[in-house]
């Protein structure tokens, strides 16, 4: 067993040690006696684990991670003291008549469904639990230098499939089969695998390659290009069309590497990008370049967007800015982690003061219905001087 | 729009019409007054689109399709009325004070979030929900021949995928590149791209490449064989290990075509199959010569299992069967449809009939700790006279 996992960065003891506190800390500042932490991702968060169990932490005292199975796994991946349980039953009797269960629990109440938080309320005879989630987000959002090393790892494979991107992307090549040989790339440099998107109907692809037109209709999720794919089913994603010359590639890249997120965009072309798209694409560098130099420790993330807001608006874009028209722009940053969809957000809508050491992606992208679309996204560690770009991928692709 | 679209196989509305007939007779028989379908699968299957919305089904009366982004796209893909929504609250007005909002309410409890139902509440003044899954869930299991001409494609992706792997299984491949090709050669020919698997914390990943002592390493999962990974925060999934000869490589690939999966898995290896796995392979293979005759609609899905099992018995397999040890055995097949777990399960727990059209993965693994796995499965739809293969792919791979 051991050997298959010896190359695995385990989270350092240091770092879990700090995050329970944190949280611990957190929860005596909100009233949360104890938290019931059930999601995967923030057990795996929490514990350095993800084999099947439940974490419970009191705002006071020792925490105690309950392993269902895979325990001759966990206990190799977690520095914590497991204890061992056959069912959830058994928690029950490690818990209550401790005293344990009293005020207000927490549990993460934006991804835990009714049937499972009625299947624990029933268990532990106690349904006075409140959402422990923003905490958690909060907590997650400023990473480790041991988290910062996993980033800047994921974001490495980010550019290895930037740099076979720009020799791959030829005229009449499908949009799919593109996506699937820059997958197939990312993989093999070490890509995770699988992707995660918190959020109830959240799902994330690992690559998005839409041209032209593709990248330019809408779709029913939160982001500004997704592609149509090549079914209804799925409606994201690369789609059959071929690539036509002139027409901008947008290639959406989400890396992973030990759990930790990167997700970058590129434009491409074939031939000379179409003159309709070449000032929009020079506005998106731009924009990312102003937000390299404005962007630091202590901002506001709305005068970040609306830094970049101003210069799509300078140049005449702000209707095609983000695809929303104007007074209906979304957001252009989203945190990144051990999910994609990471706080901190960057929109106009509310406030949120950058710290260090939190990571998001930043996306400048300009729709065109009907005709196409260009945009660059790349990710941001927030620095007490400005922002530190995760890759070092030329964001000049066209 | 429509010309990226074309090749779709929208869901004719006659299979829409008979599913919200079907579901709405169920309600009746449960005392369900009405529904709200949220999650995004069984949106797609009541309304055969999968954009931004919600689906409100009296048990009598005529379903309101809400939605509130793409609509654009929403219209093309389904024949259904749409109710265009700007936010969730426009859905209050188009239904309270309808009458519409009374008895019990049913809404899928297995994976809406506390918070979306909270929300939902909330909006709707409204908190007698029960769970309506076990309904959609039983209505979702028998296929119609429109869904089985879904399956079947999809199964031509797994038919190229294996039919690819044996010859690019080599000694010395790490597990992981074989799983890279692998998946590219399934997307280039007609993969979906993502994979849906239904409930909390379930995570499905395209292929699993697991060899030797790789596929006998227990994952967190309620699967067999999972494959450790290439890291501890995804924990499944081909890993790093190089393929030694003479050693069973399990290949599980999870094809999707049109929203519709298949799920089935060969064994390879490098020259001649070690002694060792030689006989579990030919009494996996002979588990499923025998439920291919032995299964037929009408059929305990209890008795199928102990077929199998006492088939593994009489071999003196037991203890090495699904890799649960006597007793303890979890199941030997599960659904498949828009979901890889769908019903039935075939399992010793509980009984359940075989119907007609329904579809379902069946797979005898053999786990040996520390050494490695065999195994085989196939998907099969139940017919009057036995079980049908979705997949001519010969089984016989080593």
């Amino acid at each position: 067993m051991l050997t298959d996992l010896s190359h695995c960065d385990f989270t350092p003891e240091e770092d879990l040690k700090n995050r329970i506190r944190r949280l611990k800390e957190r929860m005596l500042e909100s009233g949360i006696s104890f938290s019931i932490i059930l999601q995967n991702v923030d057990l795996f968060y929490f514990t350095g684990t993800l084999q099947k169990g439940i974490f419970f932490v009191p705002a006071e005292g020792e925490p105690a991670l309950f392993i269902e199975k895979n325990i001759d796994r966990a206990v190799i991946e977690t520095p914590l003291k497991i204890v061992h349980i056959n069912s959830d039953r058994d928690v029950k009797g490690a818990l209550t008549g401790t005293g344990a269960l009293n005020g207000t629990g927490g549990m993460e109440l934006d991804v835990v469904p009714v049937a499972v938080y009625r299947h624990w309320r029933d268990i532990l005879h106690f349904d006075n639990f409140t959402d422990i989630s923003p905490l958690i987000r909060d907590i997650r959002s400023v990473k480790s230098p041991f988290e910062l090393t996993q980033v800047r790892r994921s974001g490495e494979i980010c550019t290895h499939v930037f740099e076979r991107s720009k020799d791959l992307v030829r005229e009449g090549m499908r949009e799919v089969d593109i996506s699937a040989i820059l997958e197939a790339e990312g993989r093999k440099a070490g890509h995770q695998g699988y992707l995660r998107m918190r959020g109830f109907n959240q799902e994330a692809m690992n690559i998005s390659v839409a041209h032209g037109r593709s990248a330019a209709i809408p779709s029913g999720g939160n982001v500004p290009i997704a592609g149509v794919g090549i079914t209804h089913a799925i409606a994201q994603g690369p789609s059959l069309r071929k690539v036509e010359r002139g027409m901008p590639v947008v290639i959406d890249y989400c890396s992973g590497c030990n759990g930790y997120t990167t997700d970058e965009t590129r434009t491409f072309a074939v031939g000379k990008l179409k003159k309709r798209f070449r000032k929009p694409y020079e506005v998106a560098r731009q924009i990312i370049e102003d937000a390299t130099v404005f962007g630091r420790e202590g901002l506001d993330g709305v005068e970040l967007f609306n830094c970049a807001f101003e210069t799509a608006r300078r140049a005449g874009l702000e209707e095609y800015f983000m695809g929303y028209g104007p007074g209906k722009v979304g957001f252009i940053g989203h945190g990144l982690g051990l999910e994609l969809n990471e706080l901190p957000v960057i929109t106009p809508w509310y406030h949120v003061t950058l710290r260090k050491n939190m990571v998001f992606a930043f996306e400048p992208k300009f729709i065109f219905p009907g005709e196409g679309a260009v945009g660059i996204e790349v990710d941001f560690i927030v620095g007490s001087g400005g922002l530190e770009r995760v890759t070092t991928t030329p964001i000049d692709t066209v």
